[in-house]
C-alpha cells in the first residue's frame, strides 16, 4: 500500500503489543516511517522508553507508551482506558509468550500465561479497537502468528495451539469486519531473528538463516488490504503451502524433527 | 481397535468431560459398551444422574459424575482431585462453548469464556491425566474438535478460533507421548445433531443432514491410535482435504457463506 494511503486510509495512531523488542519495535518503526503515531505496549517501561526514543529520533512523529502485563485480565481495559483520547488506526498484536519445553515437563501455570498473552490478550484488544474503528468506518488489525500454528508444534505446545488461535480468529475477522472497512489479517511469520530466539538455545546456524524482523515488518506493510493470511516472505508462504498439502502425521513429524533437532527440549 | 484391547491398553476408568448430553454422552456409552468404567464430568448434575443411569442400566459398568464448570479456574484441580482414587485411562474432552454471532456484536465476556472452556479446561485437563498416563505408560487423551477449526470461523470466532488451538495441542500431544505409550489425537468433528445445534437455529434441512452422535462416537473407537488427527466419517477427512488445497480466502469464504446461509447472524 503506499505510504500516504495508510494514515488516511486507517487513522493517525498505530498501536503495537509486544513492542519492547525484536519483532514488535521493528513493526513500530515500520509504522513510524509511514508517517503513523505509535503506541508502544509492554511490560518493561524503560525498555519502551528506549524504543519509542529511537523512533522520535528518526521519525517525524509522536510515541506513546503503555506498560501492561498482557497476562493479566485487566491489561487491555487498562491500555484501552489510557489511550481513550486517541484514534487507534491499526492494532498490531505481536506479543507472545513462548514456554519451551514437552508438554508435561512444563508447568501448568506457564501453558495457561501462554493463553492468557497469547489468545485472551489479542482478542480482548480486537474486540475493544474494533469496536471503534467499525464505527469510524476505518482501520487494521494484524494478529502476528506463527507458521507454528499449522499444526502442532513439539516443544512449544501451548504456544502453537495459541498461534493456532490467533491464526484461525485473524482469519474470521477478515470476514466479519471488511463490510466495515475495517482490514484484518492473520500475519504468518517464519524464523526470525529475534531476541526471543536467541535466547532459545538455537545453534547459530539456525540463528543465521532467521530473517531480521525489519524485513518482516516491511512486509507487512505491503500486504496490510490483502487478505485473511498473509505470509512474512515467499518462503514462509512455500512452506506453509506444502505442510497443508501433505500429512497431519507429516507435517507435525517435520516440526518435531526440526525442533527437537534446533532447541534444547529441557524445559525453560 | 478390538474392544478387549481398549481397556487393556489404555486402564479401566474413561473420563468425559462435556458428557451430559449430545456428543459427550454419546462417548460415554460407547465406552461403557467396551467394558470401560466411565466418569462424566459437566456442570448439570441432573442431566449427568441421567445419563449416568442410561449407562448403568445398558452396560456392566461403574459411573462417578463430577459436577463442575469448565470455566472455572479451578475446575480441573477438582476434578483431579475427586478422581484421585481411579485410574483414568483415557481422558476425552468433548466440552465447548459455542457463541454465535458476529464477533464484535457478541459481549467480550462470552468470547473469554469459550476460552476457558475450549482451550484452558483442555490443556489443564490434559495436562493433569496426561502426567499420571506417561506414568503407568499407558492411556488415551482425545481433544474433540471441528472442522471449523481448520480456518477462520465467521459467526462463530471465538469457537473456531478455540477449536484450532485443540486441534493443534492434540495433534502435538500425539508426537510428545507417542514414546510414552500414551496415544493422543485430535478428533475432528463434521456437523453433528446435538442438542446444541438444534438450538442453533439451524434450519430442518440442516438438522436432517447433520450426523448422529452415536455414529460419531463409535467411529471414535476405531481410530484412537490412529495418528495426530482423525476425522468423525469419511466425508469431514474429504471436506478437510478440500480446504486443506484450497486458498485461505477460499475456505473462510466457503465457511462464511454456508455459515451466514444457516444461522441466525444476530448475537446470542
Amino acid at each position: 500500500m503506499e505510504n500516504e494511503t495508510i494514515r488516511e486510509r486507517y487513522g493517525p495512531w498505530a498501536l503495537i503489543a509486544g513492542a519492547s523488542e525484536g519483532l514488535g519495535a521493528a513493526f513500530a518503526h515500520a509504522a513510524a516511517a509511514r508517517g503513523l503515531n505509535t503506541v508502544l505496549v509492554a511490560r518493561r517501561g524503560d525498555a519502551l522508553e528506549g524504543v519509542a526514543a529511537e523512533i522520535r529520533a528518526e521519525h517525524e512523529v509522536a510515541t506513546r507508551q503503555v506498560v501492561a502485563d498482557l497476562s493479566e485480565v485487566d491489561a487491555p481495559l487498562l491500555i484501552a482506558t489510557a489511550l481513550s483520547d486517541l484514534e487507534i488506526g491499526m492494532l498490531i498484536v505481536n506479543a507472545a509468550s513462548e514456554p519451551q519445553g514437552p508438554f508435561l515437563d512444563l508447568p501448568l501455570a506457564k501453558h495457561l500465561f501462554a493463553i492468557d498473552v497469547n489468545c485472551r490478550a489479542p482478542l480482548a484488544l480486537a474486540h475493544h479497537f474494533g469496536q471503534e474503528m467499525v464505527a469510524r468506518k476505518r482501520g487494521s488489525i494484524v494478529l502476528v502468528t506463527s507458521l507454528g500454528g499449522l499444526c502442532g508444534l513439539p516443544l512449544f505446545s501451548s504456544y502453537g495451539a495459541s498461534k493456532a488461535f490467533g491464526w484461525n480468529l485473524g482469519e474470521c475477522l477478515w470476514d466479519e469486519l471488511k463490510p466495515h472497512d475495517v482490514d484484518a489479517l492473520s500475519f504468518v511469520v517464519g524464523s526470525t531473528r529475534t531476541p526471543n530466539l536467541e535466547r532459545s538455545g538455537a545453534p547459530e546456524t539456525h540463528l543465521r538463516d532467521a530473517v531480521a524482523p525489519q524485513i518482516v515488518a516491511e512486509n507487512l506493510f505491503e500486504v496490510l488490504d490483502g487478505g485473511p493470511t498473509q505470509y512474512s516472505q515467499p518462503e514462509v508462504e512455500e512452506a506453509a503451502d506444502r505442510l497443508f498439502k501433505i500429512s497431519r502425521q507429516e507435517a507435525v513429524g517435520f516440526f518435531s524433527e526440526q525442533n527437537h533437532a534446533t532447541f534444547p527440549s529441557k524445559a525453560n
